[in-house]
């Protein structure tokens, strides 16, 4: 024993520290382990409430935590605040641009980004939602369009301006169209005066025949009659074939339309992060359609039993042979099977194939309104709304600042108005968009 | 009365929504008149507490509210988000890049900046903290130095990193100072594996021969005695003679000293905003030593008793003949005075001349610590600190976000958290900052 005892502990780096990175971390830290985390940002994101900091209710500390503050009492684990750029899986190392780590025992958990379908010149007019950055933009975008309509007094251009399109009625699509429907016709309802910001007009914009297709049918159906009685225009069957400054195209059938809007928003596709495409190159491991690495049982990759992947970035195939979806709770269950897995091998032993838990999935439309699909268990409208609320309050239970949210979200919800709607950025790059957005002949002239 | 009363509503324009515009505003809510209230920014920042953003202890929404929401219910009110870049006094005009928007009555409070002596090249390298992306900028900088010195193995360097020089001693500089020795020897002290964060100097540089030195001198000494126990150097009678990227040069009599530093934070000067300028050429109002506008007893300018400058941008004279300070309550008292003002006068009364009612100063140093000055009683400790967190809760009052406010500072009072410590802006910013500011050899392959 007391040979064992002076070997060097086992190395585990963990790339990426968003929900399978830092559960796998959190679950390693009793573990007679050292434990090397690294994400290029400082902080763990709690991406499922992004969207609230995309529409003002939430700032990007209420969800998002340090991820050294988080582990800061694991005496065995460290961050590296750094981008891997490489792996090199025969010396056993992790590259960065200057640098690198070697590992006994790696696992990859870089996510997923946004995918344009070939159309990547599409990005700058429709931001996605993937990072607080993303986040602060589309917020940005969203206030200075009724900004720029207050000032607007040609009716088609203020038209344009009031108009919001989303291209993708998956969860994030669903809860974005929701949360701006929220913040025109009850939140800003009293701010302005030249428009009436109950004329908005927002397009949630979806290829299949309908909307949530991930979830049962009926609630589905539930999901777009609560988004109708919002104020959302729920437009399934509408593939996206443009997407221009001020405008988008959209198909429906055999019709072909070019609707107005200044405020475009992407929330279809994802595609893998770049080390999916260096694991490949480097390991063989194959790669899905979007680029997802297609992991073992046990979620390692072929020929490399030291190497797994898991979160978004890995393909790990259902009962029926269908990818788990890439959802937070998939990516936790993973990163603490991971941590289970390697302990007992450490002890020699081995562990029964990685079985995802279904917790159900959830979806929140707006204030009362959300779906929840619990298998056997359907539910819609105000007690789905509660459940969504208390499934995210448990899961921020890992951060500090859950009081904060909780009571955020009380007087949010008591009020009905929204603090953090401020407009942010490079003083420079506001005054452009001010200039830039307003006619010549200004409102304000008119009408003081 | 029929008449009067079909008459258009005089027209008040408030250029900037600082407190002295915002609180003027406010008064004028029930007024018979059109106000008409401009920012370039959508958002009343409560700068006093924005060195705890600087710092990570809260979230710019946590402080600033929305210009919409404050005065969404008084009818007569309008925001116009633009930026004023030029008045005409003989047509009575507000110029903006495109368009303009006339007044009866026109208040400028559009305040002050930073002012770096003739020496604008040392902004770069020396950030200020005048709105939220300045302090913003100042927390990744302060954060992405202990990153930086965690990886970083030369000895030398590693002490630049953790070296921070704050350049005055006003109650900025004191606040930030106290803010960053919490920062350093209390929320990040388990958070790094390979530097002690307890290493940290905190130099406070001085000019003159004690801090605070608009406070009474009993009150400097606790300053700078509770700011030793805290642990920062406070260094008076020391001139900044140069910045450079990665030291700052200073003189203490005879003496010139370079220390190596790499996190350096402006807190020294300030200089009226470029609205000054423009008034004096316009009107041939006379302008002080640092730009700003010398008004009349009732806060007019000479011979335009229409144009009233209030707040920072204001040089408004005491009983004794030296200037008002630049404080929130001045600001706030000239704004209410003067919607009095305007009120009265269109009853055909006018006012006597605008008088500050003293209400103190305050400077907080750290928990626990602040120094309070009420003129008879000056009050330093505990006591002192609890003063001044009920003052900013008794101001935050305006915010929706009082209680929230109130929250998280319990929160990070009992815990020492901070969960704010959050480094975001552009990506690739982040990235290049990462590569260049470490060594080449990586502490990672070092250690790990």
């Amino acid at each position: 024993m007391a040979l064992t005892e002076k070997q060097p502990p086992h190395r585990v780096v963990i790339v990426g520290g968003g929900f399978g990175g830092l559960y796998a971390a959190k679950a390693l830290g009793n573990a007679p382990v050292r434990v090397t985390l690294i994400d290029k940002r400082n902080f763990h994101l709690f991406q499922p409430l992004l969207y609230q900091v995309a529409t003002g209710s939430l700032s990007p500390a209420d969800i998002a935590s340090p991820l050294r503050g988080i582990l800061s009492h694991h005496k065995n684990t460290q961050v590296l605040m750094q981008e891997a750029v490489d792996i090199d899986p025969q010396q056993q190392k992790v590259i960065f641009p200057h640098g690198e780590v070697e590992y006994d025992t790696l696992v990859v958990a870089t996510g997923v980004s946004h995918h344009y379908f070939g159309n990547d010149c599409w990005q700058p007019m429709a931001p996605g939602l993937k990072t607080v950055e993303d986040a602060l933009e589309v917020r940005r975008r969203i206030l200075m369009a009724f900004e720029a309509a207050e000032k607007e007094i040609d009716p088609q251009r203020r038209r344009a301006w009031l108009t919001f399109a989303i291209v993708g009625g998956g969860p994030t699509g669903v809860e974005m169209a929701g949360a701006i429907a929220e913040l025109a016709f009850n939140t800003l309802k009293q701010d302005f005066r030249h428009i009436d910001t109950t004329e908005t007009q927002i397009l949630l914009l979806e290829g299949l025949d309908r909307v949530l297709s991930s979830y049962p049918p009926e609630l589905s159906t539930e999901a777009a009659s609560s988004l109708t009685k919002l104020g959302v225009t729920v437009r399934t069957n509408t593939l996206v074939t443009n997407i221009e400054d001020h405008a988008i195209e959209v198909r429906q059938g055999s019709q072909v339309e070019r609707i107005a809007s200044r405020t475009i928003i992407w929330a279809a596709g994802v595609k893998a992060s770049a080390m999916g495409e260096i694991l490949a190159k480097r390991t063989g491991v194959k790669l899905d359609r979007v680029g997802r690495a297609i992991v073992a049982p046990d979620l390692s990759i072929p020929d490399y039993p030291n190497i797994f992947v898991i979160g978004d970035l890995a393909h790990c195939a259902d009962p029926h042979g269908s990818p788990l979806p890439g959802i937070a709770p998939v990516a936790i269950q993973e990163g603490q099977y991971l941590a289970k897995l390697i302990k007992q091998r450490l002890q020699g032993n081995s562990l029964p194939p990685f079985k995802y838990k279904d917790v159900g999935s959830l979806a929140v439309i707006g204030q009362n309104a959300a779906v929840v699909n619990l298998g056997t268990l359907k539910l819609a409208g105000p007690i789905a709304w509660f459940i969504w609320v208390f499934a995210h309050i448990y899961y921020l239970i890992e951060f500090d600042n859950k009081l904060i949210v909780l009571m955020q979200w009380g007087w949010n919800y008591f009020t009905r108005k929204q603090g953090a709607r401020l407009i942010t950025g490079e003083d420079s790059q506001i005054q452009t968009e001010i200039s830039d957005r307003q006619s010549t002949k200004d409102r304000s002239t008119v009408e003081v």
